[in-house]
């Protein structure tokens, strides 16, 4: 497949997306040009999903690789309480690599894409060894109203939603609905955006529990208490609950004089600890809870 | 080296650029945020550079590879007429890739990011067997004034910044001049900026010129006539400079009523030749010019 082939691909696949994002040129510039609109703020995240690193092509599908690429960088935006405009993916891949694999990957990622209606505005290709993914994705908030990590108080409640450790467990047994999590973990974009109006601060659960939560306290100088009263998915561990990453659920907090809800955006809401005012320190039901989580480096 | 170490030494690096840029939040939440300004618009694009594809570590220092990472996607906001804002630094490295290597490659592209005073606002890392950089950047122009590739019109002139091929001849020798404009692109950042008022279309020449000429008449539903005069870098040949990639040089067309300068910020300008109105048909001295240039994929 030439180059110029695979861009007339894309190029179709771009224009399936509804144009009410504000983006007023896409693909087939040296940049997309956006026009903001009074009053927001724009925000901005970048992930990489690489061959051998974050899948391998024997357990996941093109459409898996697709489907996650672009769900990693949404998390992020879910993560800010932000809506999601437009994306720019960047693929380098080996020669090997099929037109089919390419279709695949491609239509899977503008299958999320298009559930949020956003726009797939460019990228880079590239020749590689690996497939290599890197999604960058632009959403938008009301002016001031992006969801921070640094701004969590001593006092509130520390509050997450859905089950923890499922994709941790998943990715151990290969199989059942908590493998289907791990390869197509879906972005908490609605639930985001409703939590703008009650959390004082909030994050996405990527790397762990342990190792998030500690950088939320990091960020916001302080600690927190967990009181041992986990969602753990059905066939997770306690582990995997508290260090297992991709789960891609929401962490949040929410001020003490708030009554939390039980449900938002249809996910079920669990209260897990507080937030304290000793920075960095973190325990669970009174013993120290180191941060475990994914590094990327080990 | 763990991965909070290497956050710790790009934040370092990041608080080292000046806070004009209406970036709300940079390294260290989910997202960057920016703060738009009235009636601008906000360009984006990402570009790759991968070890054996782009570079290879015995030809290029890490700061080579830094400051290359950077100035690709520099030129393409060049090519939009746009001013810089930030960038996100996407890095994937292997395992031996030394604390040195990183420091030199984050000094080098912060370095290019100082002279044009934007911001290091985020970007992802992670491991894999080859260094694979992918670098996001966003530029502002004022609403309604990007430079497009679509805008060209039949009668116009077209015009290059600078010498054409030199970074082929570099390529091919691997000393001198020419080389070193290889290894060190430098973007046009500041003759895209006074651009804006006199061209009528344009972009930046990164895979050749027969190529890129066919990309903008593609885009502009027009063809092209080159009446041979181009401006040969030393030391290049004449294929070198039609179909030769990287001079990292703006082709634009002007309007056929103006006066086209001799230099645009300290640039000599070439007229090449002028637009005609049959779609993609390219002559150069009465010849028709085949798209030669680099294809990614060959």
């Amino acid at each position: 497949m030439r180059e110029t082939d695979l861009i007339r691909m894309i190029r179709g696949f771009a224009q399936q997306l509804p144009g009410r994002t504000g983006l007023i040129q896409g693909v087939g510039d040296d940049c997309a040009v956006l026009r903001p609109r009074p009053n927001e703020d724009l925000v901005f995240t970048t992930d990489f999903v690489i061959e051998d690193r974050h899948f391998t092509t024997d357990t996941h599908t093109a459409g898996d690789v697709g489907h996650k690429a672009l769900a990693r960088s949404l998390s992020d935006l879910a993560a800010m309480g932000a809506e999601p405009v437009f994306c720019l993916v960047s693929l380098a891949f080996p020669q090997k690599l099929t037109q089919h694999w390419l279709r695949g990957f491609y239509k899977s990622l503008m299958d999320l894409a298009g559930r949020y209606k956003i726009a797939l505005a460019g990228g880079d290709l590239a020749r590689s060894e690996r497939i290599t993914v890197d999604v960058m994705c632009c959403g938008r908030t009301a002016r001031g109203r992006a969801m921070l990590r640094s701004t969590a108080r001593p006092g509130d409640s520390i509050c997450v939603t859905g089950e923890l450790g499922g994709a941790a467990a998943g990715l151990a047994v290969m199989r059942g609905a908590n493998w289907r999590r791990q390869k197509r973990p879906q972005p908490r974009i609605e639930a985001g955006l409703k939590l703008r109006t009650i959390a004082t601060a909030g994050m996405d659960l990527s790397d762990g529990l342990s190792l998030d939560l500690y950088r939320l306290c990091e960020e916001s100088k302080c600690g927190a208490t967990l009181d041992g009263r986990l969602p753990i998915a059905k066939g997770a561990s306690l582990e995997q609950a508290l260090h297992g990453g991709e789960d891609y659920e929401l962490l949040f907090t929410v001020a003490p004089q708030l009554r939390i809800p039980k449900k938002i955006a249809g996910l079920p809401v669990t209260r897990i600890g507080a937030i304290t005012n000793t920075p960095r320190k973190i325990t669970l039901a009174g013993e120290p809870l180191r941060p475990l989580g994914f590094d990327h480096f080990r």
